[in-house]
């Protein structure tokens, strides 16, 4: 039976998918990535996401990936599985396969590569969610579709009940402080944040909770964050966000070699694979992986902030 | 037997898919978009282009339009297929199924959603090459894929064989005369623009033909434009070029109430349903579909360009 | 004799320039607006910023509204005066000017218009240190000059000593938290951002102080949120905060007959009038002013937040 | 007495301004540098343009660099000034010194800096030719201004008498030939591309001519590519065209210690330098000059051209 997401709250890490060196899913190392993230005490789970390489694996790994986490998560907590795919009915078809296998929400963005404009993306969301056998989370992510969803398309698609919640990862936090501020009214409506720097002033504002990728490495720590806001102690949730931004810097050691994606979710995996987690590095081709010089300054970086490396 | 595209030169169409109200492929329409086209003199088929919306179209979907394509097309011109998705793989997974069903070559797009860099674009283009049993053309189309193919990314792989040409929708007639400059020396590679307004004078520059969208609603009227380039005609190259800049005004028809991608294919698609080429103008969702006020004004322009409409 | 801005901290508005119907300065309602803002206990005074349309004004008459600035501020507070035009040496020249006339610093743009890299934006900022007689503060402003200044180049710049300060408009507040955590160790560094939504998480994550353009018209309730901030007060500070989100929408009642830039500051001048402070909402030529209907917009919002307008 | 610009067509270079070491204009330089050009048979004179650096010269210098452009050109071809800043009045202010000094027309971009709508954009060259003693010709130059002049602001101003002309620097070709065909009842509004690459292409489609800054480097060239246009032999016309754009090539050689643009107009004086027209390749402060290496590159290309190092 599916858990509610209503009321979800907390941290939702979007989970790295390791990969082996055939670039299949490593998924011994998978387990053990979800192992780490729920002994963090995280509150919930996003699996195919930008994070986990989503648009790198086809209709049948996907299946295998959310099969996979379903089970091992099994009911822990929260699962949400990313439906990303440029247009709105194969974006039914991975919400209706995910949905099958048991997740309790989807994870949607607009369209991309076809250039629809707001109205359209409107629509497009309400397809989605009349076709979507689960609830439906909006993931406003210009970097990747290149289009910002407006807070009034937002506030629309919430007020009607298309969508359950709002993933922002438009980097832009005055307008998810008004969407924060219009959705005031309705608690259940899933507002987090998918940055990962600026957590404790955006929990502040209100902010349900966050989807940080660098959350991978360091759950407990964005869980103490959090607990540290929810109890009003803004100093401690300031000091474990300023050791996390030291931290984040793993995620430009790969750059200019790689591509800045490849970096960040590399820096994630290179980390993780020296705390012992995952077995290896390899980002989905044609992604370039951290080489070992890259990889060096990754665990040095992790080293300094302590705690993770012994 | 695949006919080879090695000197392939002229007009080769996008071809646009007719849509049935569910949807659905009308193929009825589509053969006789096919044979309006042919027997307008194109020199090939560009089938799952963006003009074909291919994103909308889901894998069993993109490989009945092929079949039908090929079928009907018959080997009376080179056919071209989009194998067109975000990530390496899942392009590979296109070009094979393309290939078994007879396509001559596939037209590939740098990786999109993610973000690559140019390096590892490159390898992209190798493994898809490694990976396909036809040729690969590559597609740069930097307003859907948001990266630019540099010159050198395109020089080096088609030094290398990697790629057997190019379409070049960026708009840089620049870079593209720099291409083409480079290529001079590989008279098989296909240098093509996809551009649709200044196709005399990217001719004049040296490219080996067009794959203009709007050759769906006239293929005679490139062709001709083609065949005027040929024989040094260039005022009767331009005077065919500046007819179809007047027609082309119909693509506008529909914004801002329906996204600019729409309104463009969307004029194509109902010209064409005002000639009795198409049965709708029926739009994959969610992008909108033109009205009857739009529509009126699409078929006002074709009919004052003269020739199409009776 | 110049104030020192070393240790300069909290509420900096960059002050609005008030205009007559024939596009003069209406200085008696400047020297209302100045006192307004000191009423309201601000800590510094930013003239010829953005907000005061400053390119808008020639050289003659930025003269003479800095000149009128330093006589009515007379000492209260430090005063900053923009050197903003496109290059070097105009910027070294405004800033003589301003230093003769007696302001404690400029605030200085990266070159625009034209297109200068990163390491010649750094000697674009080496030379004007060396050529102001005042402090330089740089102003990181991409969304006028199309340049976002790198952590690097600010840090580079700061560590030297060639810049004094930072008011970081660029939206980016990930990356201004790292310019404040690598000037951690020089207190003296002033480290305001220039946004007016976020100021409560950005004072959290250290930040200095603000300059907000919505601080024109109610000053005090910034200064009261970077109190509460000072005290650690953070759920008063928000509620300042929140406060204040809602007076700034009054910024967009003026698009899209407007530009952006005209309805955000005429938001400013309309509420500043229907305050009594300002005669007219006029913008300088060719940015449209706000309208009746605008204006009444504007109003409307004021008097719903309370406290302003009776 | 001006000469009239009505009617004026054919190549009008986009003056470089030579420097001293110590980036005073090197005036012997800069009579060598008209003289060249009116050697070379070009149709008239753009001074104060981009490729001019104008922005990095205050206004002093700007009024001695007309008055010696308009003294030594002394009406042998017309000459146009940019009247380059960032706002309406500042605008009207160059272009009155400047038809003081005689110049025949201005030419205005929008407003940058600032961020105007297109209907403030039009009014803003509604007041600037009012205020302007002058023609005014309307600069679309969106990679410098950030804002692209759309085919019906150009339309609407060039319909009611507001604007005299259009270079077009926008790159955007396809728009360009609309702007012709809408002009095409007009033969005396000046219609001009600011490219250097497609010249042959553009005048096929009916451009009244080019404004290429690599005119200053090879005048002659681009007048043989003009008049080979003029007696419709676009294969001489090509040819031109294509030896034009290998010495283009130059403009690439200081990328990337060099900014883009510094790299560009620097590979211009480089190679004027070599020819000796000019005595230094100095480009204005914060600007990177080429340094002896990538100067050997620049000269190296000219050299093997041809035609003009010997």
């Amino acid at each position: 039976m599916p858990k509610s997401i209503a009321g979800l709250k907390g941290i939702v890490p979007p989970v790295v998918t390791p990969l082996n060196a055939d670039y299949t899913v490593d998924y011994p190392s998978f387990t053990k990535v979800i192992e780490h993230l729920l002994a963090g005490g995280v509150h919930g789970l996003f699996f195919l996401g930008s994070t986990s390489e989503v648009v790198f694996h086809d209709e049948a790994t996907r299946r295998q990936i959310l099969e996979h986490a379903v089970k091992i998560t099994n009911g822990r907590v929260p699962v949400l599985a990313g439906a990303v795919d440029p247009t709105t009915d194969r974006v039914i078809g991975h919400s209706k396969v995910a949905a099958a296998i048991g997740v309790d929400a989807v994870v949607v963005t607009a369209p991309f590569y076809t250039r629809t404009s707001q109205a359209e993306t409107i629509d497009h969301f309400r397809y989605v969610a009349d076709g979507s056998p689960v609830p439906v989370i909006a993931y406003d992510l210009p970097v990747c579709v290149h289009i910002k969803l407006d807070r009034a398309t937002v506030t629309t698609l919430a007020n009607e009940g298309t969508i359950a919640g709002l993933k922002d990862s438009s980097g832009d936090d005055g307008g998810f402080r008004y969407v924060l501020s219009d959705m005031a009214g309705k608690p259940d409506f899933f507002c987090m944040t998918g940055g990962e720097l600026g957590v404790d002033g955006i929990l502040l504002a209100g902010a349900h909770g966050a989807v940080p990728g660098l959350g991978n490495v360091d759950p407990g720590a964005y869980v103490r964050l959090y607990n540290a806001a929810l109890k009003g102690d803004w100093a401690a949730a300031k000091a474990e966000q300023e050791r996390l931004c030291r931290l984040f810097e793993i995620v430009w050691c790969g750059v200019p070699r790689t591509s800045a994606g490849a970096s960040g979710v590399g820096g994630f995996k290179t980390a993780m694979r020296a705390m012992g987690i995952i077995k290896t590095n390899i980002m989905a081709r044609p992604q370039r992986s951290l080489n070992a010089e890259e990889s060096a300054k990754v665990e040095a970086i992790v080293r300094g902030v302590g705690g993770l490396l012994s």
